[in-house]
């Protein structure tokens, strides 16, 4: 089976090849990004410009970006919800919602999104023990009622989603949770189950410098 | 328990009362459409528009947009990546991204999207069997060996994520899939596990209508 | 592998020649009614009569029959079982008979089954969303808690019998089924456990009339 | 909760106090026979002959017969599809059909089917150990290529029944079963996921004396 | 594939040639006793008074010694294990211990410690039945509280170690366990899941002998 | 629920007052090691020598020794079986059975092992990324033939024991395992299968300092 050169780390760059370049141990592990080929597309000035924000704010762009920007309007379509989903407003912290997705992408054992949100976790908490605890097995944090019941809801949904009902979600009610905020809860399980799906699909590889920080 | 009333079926409507409308047999199968109380938002114009369209075009507005319509930004995130994902040009046919849809409803036993999807391929298909195969178990339909291997990785994506590797890729290249055409099965594959979520955690109910449609 | 031809729609014809026939989409979902090459065998007076009762009141012989037909005996005794389960006098209505046969055949996802079962809860209950209901997820009609107790333990009993104790049929007592009922619900998912089987192992087709029929 | 008195032991005779007999260890492990309380029947002649017969050929009448001997016409059904199941002629052996009766029992841990079948199988085989293997995991056994592709199917047809095809009746055929054999594997197969739910359900005993038999 | 030997029943003897063995029926299920080959090493003369401890008070050595024999200091380990968590002084009686095992083996179908642990129990209760409920599903015991509490918390942990938490730790204190005693439970419900994989993944025979003991 | 005060971190030192110590977020993680009550033993001169060796060479002493010296015997003979496992000549390196003792405690979520194992990984690897992709999905990881056939034994015979075979040991022979490399494969298998439900059944927590190292 030929080896499949796939989306490259710069968004503008040309396609290199796999067979030039020596697989080496750490470095290599996201190179390829994804395991497709697919050549990338011109970036919108918006998506320029996200491109560079995350260049300056973070040191490098997301593969995830990077694996989407084969075709604008794909792009721009996830990091518009996905955004949404994580930064705007909304009764769950930005920590609250990296918990969900990690714990999500647990269940759903995603390389991609327990390296990538598990250092969110890291970062937002202020405790590296938090991401290893939503990576390993979220039972084994000490969390308090309120973001017990958030995970045990968004790991059953993620599991058996046919199974969820009024009495699940009576018992986010009860741990505090407004209609809005079950909203929030569902729209984010949904979002990774998702996310850790396609990221499966196509062995999308976290950048390498993810697992270092926030330790 | 209270009793909740939720998204309306008309995004500007009022909050309808629940206790004043006798529950209907098969009348009140979405009303609510949610079970959620989330106020509607007011639509942009673009969404006005939208809403107007599929009245036009189908006779009635889907539910799922109307349970979105409760947030414009949500909305319209949601819109923009479904009609992306399902009516852009791609190697699979809008008949093949339904039956995906249905196929991994099927997996995770979603009323809603087995509904809507499942009318859908019973359109598409201009045969109604097919639409209840996807629905009932898609191995009983009668498929060439690319939409065997289409949903044969949908399915094991939907179920085990964790285990699609180069091998399940492979078997759609053998299949006559590109590596773009992976893509956008993974991607339809992934929306569905979202939307399958967000309709299970909220009790979505799809329009009644639907049942009786393309039969 | 060589295409087998089957049980043939009509007790008493010839074996049709599969190659002589080109399928058709539709029309060729129940051609064969079996994946298994089996002669017809001679009905019993007393089949022929139900055979020919069948076509009078339904205007087709259910396949599941005909599948049977190779063996008097085998056809006899399952008949026999199957009319004294579903039609005899019971506690439980016809329709809740059917609403278990439904609700067990969705947890196996059995085509045949689903599909004629199917027909069958939409005509009983005068409502087509039943049907659709129980074949999808029977967690999303909103039941009673009767029959909502009924279908639990038809699902539990399905999906893993072994776990099925006291405090399962003290549930039941408790929504209030007699202990003669507990049988009955017992016997018809038992039933339709074993029915399943036999047509997933055979790969039996549905009478294709099923699909329009009650809509 | 009262504790049931239920199917005594003697199909004419009256109901038994459960108060009145303090529970012995060994001997009253089939007392209650199941958990339902339902009288006796007054059994048919044929059924009387039938009884008669086990007490004089096994010395006992086995308890699922007791069982269903509350109605006779339950009965008469389940006996009749029983005694041409499992001692009609066929392409399988009678022993190769009590193997399948237990690999299904074990596979759904039921305690009626495991004992009683479990004890055919050691006497039929005239090897204890076969029936211990059947019991414990089929795969124990030394089994030649024809067995084991019986009992392979078997406990997939029972586990996992819709994902059974045509590979899988390609796999019997190619172990040397007929068409007509793979019908009766898998009527057996159906036979025992129906009787051992009804099993479970009613927490049916096997009569004591089966453990001892056939060491 | 090439037939192995593998470790003799006699930690002394010479390795014996399969070829030269007719397969006998029921006295061939030990013989090899695993299917790997691995000599035997020199017992220690701990472990030489220990196997002659064995043939003295049962008759026989256990399978499970003469498999570990090869090596002195992994049998020395495994023995340690073992006559420490199943003889020592604990809160558990040796019946109860034993129960464990057999509950966890029968979880892990495990044909080795069925067999082996089975006929303990049938021993230690002074009753075959029970060792036939443990192997078959033991919630066909009539169990007391403190034992059935015992057997769902080793189920539970054998099964989905997972989801152990505090709430299970408190239903076995609840049962009149302490925590030393719920030590003890885990770590024999932790010992069996250790040699029901050594003995699966080896293909380890009990011997023949167990199966008619304490019958 | 009273709070329970547990193994201390040193074995010899008092009880603590849980009450008096205020729960720190990432410091607490560890206190108390497990969940259950149990008194320190006196350590013998044996394991006083192997804690001070552990505390000189690695700075402190693993959280698993603290557990288990509530009492000597069973201390001993853990850590006997212990190092002669992971330590002790094997045609497998201490890489790959850590390697496998992630592995199966990444199938089992077992937060101790996870943290204590993943980080040996990335000790030996010498490369962090390992550790992470034996604790997230070893299917992540780019490993070769013999690596990966290894652990896909390793996690197939934890996750269903009853399944492995003669085929699945034929696999790990021609990736170039001796039988006794196999032998060596199950036992660290079943060690960590052991292991990883002591952890979980009495929430063992691995020390802080693991999730720093290595990185």
């Amino acid at each position: 089976m030929a080896k499949r050169t796939a989306a490259s780390k710069n968004g503008t760059a040309a396609k290199r090849s796999a067979k030039a370049q020596p697989r080496l141990a750490a470095a290599a592990d996201d190179d390829p990004v994804i395991a497709l080929d697919l050549g990338p597309a011109k970036l919108s000035p918006a998506m320029q410009a996200y491109f560079q924000k995350c260049q300056d704010k973070l040191g490098f762009v997301p593969n995830v970006l990077v694996a989407y920007a084969f075709d604008a309007a794909k792009l721009e379509a996830f990091a518009t919800m996905y955004n949404d989903l994580m930064l705007a407003p909304s009764g769950l912290s930005k920590l609250e919602r990296e918990m969900i997705a990690v714990g999500v992408s647990s269940q759903n054992r995603c390389y991609y999104c327990l390296t990538a949100h598990g250092q969110a976790v890291r970062q937002y908490a202020g405790n590296p023990l938090l991401g290893e605890h939503m990576v390993m097995n979220y039972r084994a944090a000490r969390l308090d009622l309120r973001q017990r019941a958030m995970l045990d809801f968004a790991v059953k949904l993620t599991a058996e989603p046919w199974a969820v009902e009024e009495a699940d979600r009576a018992r986010l009610r009860e741990a505090g949770f407004s209609d809005r905020d079950i909203w929030d809860i569902a729209a984010v399980v949904g979002f990774f189950n998702m996310s850790n799906r396609v990221a499966s699909a196509t062995d999308m590889r976290p950048n390498v410098v993810y697992h270092g920080l926030s330790r």
